[in-house]
């Protein structure tokens, strides 16, 4: 089977990629080829079946036809303009999330149009709980209407939307994945603002200060970098018959406050770890976090085989296995 | 102030026009001008203000810019290639109702820009409970997620999610509503498979022959033509900051059993007009309206002063008075 990554470059394509060089398989099947792409080429892989590398920008009018004449049998479509440059550029925004989304829709129907119905990849589509805003209950349940605060969540919500009616149609077999906050992220800190929420535990493991903008009491949903690849797997490998028409699914994770993270840190790494931790409150992030999901009530995900981790301390401990060196 | 109707011609636009040229206000203001538009010219219309009346297909690229251009302060959109010719023309549900939308939406942020943000209208969008899949409750409450099974109620759903994006960042202010079925539908049969509604309430009081193809305990969610134009009418004059971020609302209706439609007609026009339905099951009707809502708790609207019939004899009374000549 061939496979197309797209957004292949960033953090949870790099994992996934990885994974794939190691596995050579996906849902039970050698691997042919591979097609990685991002806004700037992704690192030449290391596997066993061949490799392209190309660098595109999805919302050019040029590129989704050319991704999908290929014809590959599992499209991951990872591609985001990200949150925080969303809400800035919105052209952007709506140009790449929306439009590119819905180019490579349109151009996959294509395909499945000119081989008589033969061609209907299976596509996974990576959405967000950003897709959400308050008010919401405290534990947000498969059936709860997304009611986006964002420009990026609008455009995650619509994609569902469009992978839903285009998956019905019979055009591909599509399935989205409401990802959690991804954390503890690897790399250097940046400046979205769930950044701390990754900074409160990486930047103390290696020793060096991090600024907690936040009070403790602040709840949020997380899932580490495996448990996202380990999604992404499950949703290539999953029977999407058993998804019916509801093709976008709430995820599990890890309810936990920021306080249980750094008491978490503290059990995981000491005392000396919690206490590199600044707190330096910013009313401005503390306003949009308080707009964001708490916790879920994904059963639907989990009645399908989808798990993470349990409690906060085994995502650090992810973190420490996976991209700490043990 | 000036109004802009796209949609005019159609069976709501038409009630909404000759109801603004009655009262030559909106929203507490005098009208100083109309500008109608459809797919076909608009009637001209006997209005105490200047009218013009146009015909455009709002998935032109030139078309949205012009409507825009000439800046009106409240913008209803009402046209929509319907649910049964979207879902068999796939392209063309999907340019006017999603591309239109988006085009329109565009061009009203381009006026706003241009204004340096003084251009900012009342934007009305008619949304439709198609955005509502099954399965779903008895009673579908505010926060129930939509999930649409139809390309019409999926290009809806977008939209309603692009006016609460375009009403958060300023472009315009929106509100988006969920119409019920509107019945009694004035005019010939159709072959909508939600025609059959208004069909044996109709049909019957002209002394015709209608035909009943689901069982009489289909139970589904009504509103008349008159109720729509109210919900119209108050959706412009509403202070929209009432609506916080969730632009959208389920709208009231009566929950009625095609029983008790029947009922009410006998109620309304006796026995013999309740003897000319005559009962001919239609497994692929029955099917599509399996799928279809039945009750809405719609208490967001309701607070907000939106207000419809609360019994089906009042819906054949509006009928009776409104498009029957008393």
């Amino acid at each position: 089977m061939n496979v197309l990554i797209v957004g292949a470059a960033g953090m949870i394509g790099r994992k996934l990629t990885q994974r794939l060089a190691r596995d050579g398989r996906l849902a039970g099947k050698a691997i042919d080829g591979a097609h990685l792409v991002d806004i700037v080429a992704p690192d030449p892989l290391d596997a066993p079946f061949p490799v392209v590398c190309e660098a595109f920008d999805i919302a050019a009018s040029y590129v989704a036809p050319r991704l999908a004449g290929r014809r590959p049998d599992v499209i991951f479509l990872l591609a985001s303009i990200v949150s925080g440059e969303a809400e800035t550029d919105f052209d952007k925004g709506y140009a790449v999330n929306l439009g590119g989304t819905q180019a490579l829709f349109e151009a996959i129907r294509r395909e499945n149009a000119l081989s008589g119905g033969a061609y209907r990849p299976r596509l996974v589509f990576t959405s967000s709980i950003a897709v959400f805003g308050a008010p919401f209950p405290d534990v947000i349940g498969d059936e709860f209407a997304p009611a986006p605060l964002t420009s990026y969540g609008t455009q995650k919500a619509i994609g569902e939307l469009l992978l839903a009616d285009y998956s019905r149609r019979g055009f591909f077999d599509g399935i989205g994945l409401r990802l959690p906050t991804i954390c503890v992220r690897p790399g250097a800190p940046n400046k979205a603002a769930s950044g701390f929420f990754s900074g409160i535990i990486r930047e103390p493991l290696a020793g060096k200060e991090a600024i907690l903008p936040v009070g403790d009491d602040v709840r949020h949903w997380h899932a580490s970098p495996r448990s996202a690849v380990e999604f992404l797997l499950r949703a290539a490998e999953l029977d999407l018959s058993l998804l019916g028409s509801r093709r976008t699914l709430n995820l599990p994770g890890v309810s936990a406050t920021v306080g249980e993270q750094i008491e978490a840190l503290r059990r995981v790494a000491g005392d000396q770890a919690a206490r590199l931790i600044r707190r330096e409150p910013n009313e401005t992030i503390a306003r949009i976090v308080a707009g964001w999901p708490r916790a879920f009530d994904p059963a639907r995900a989990k009645s399908l085989g989808f798990r993470a981790e349990t409690d906060f301390a085994a995502i650090i401990q992810a973190y420490i296995e996976d991209d700490f060196g043990g």
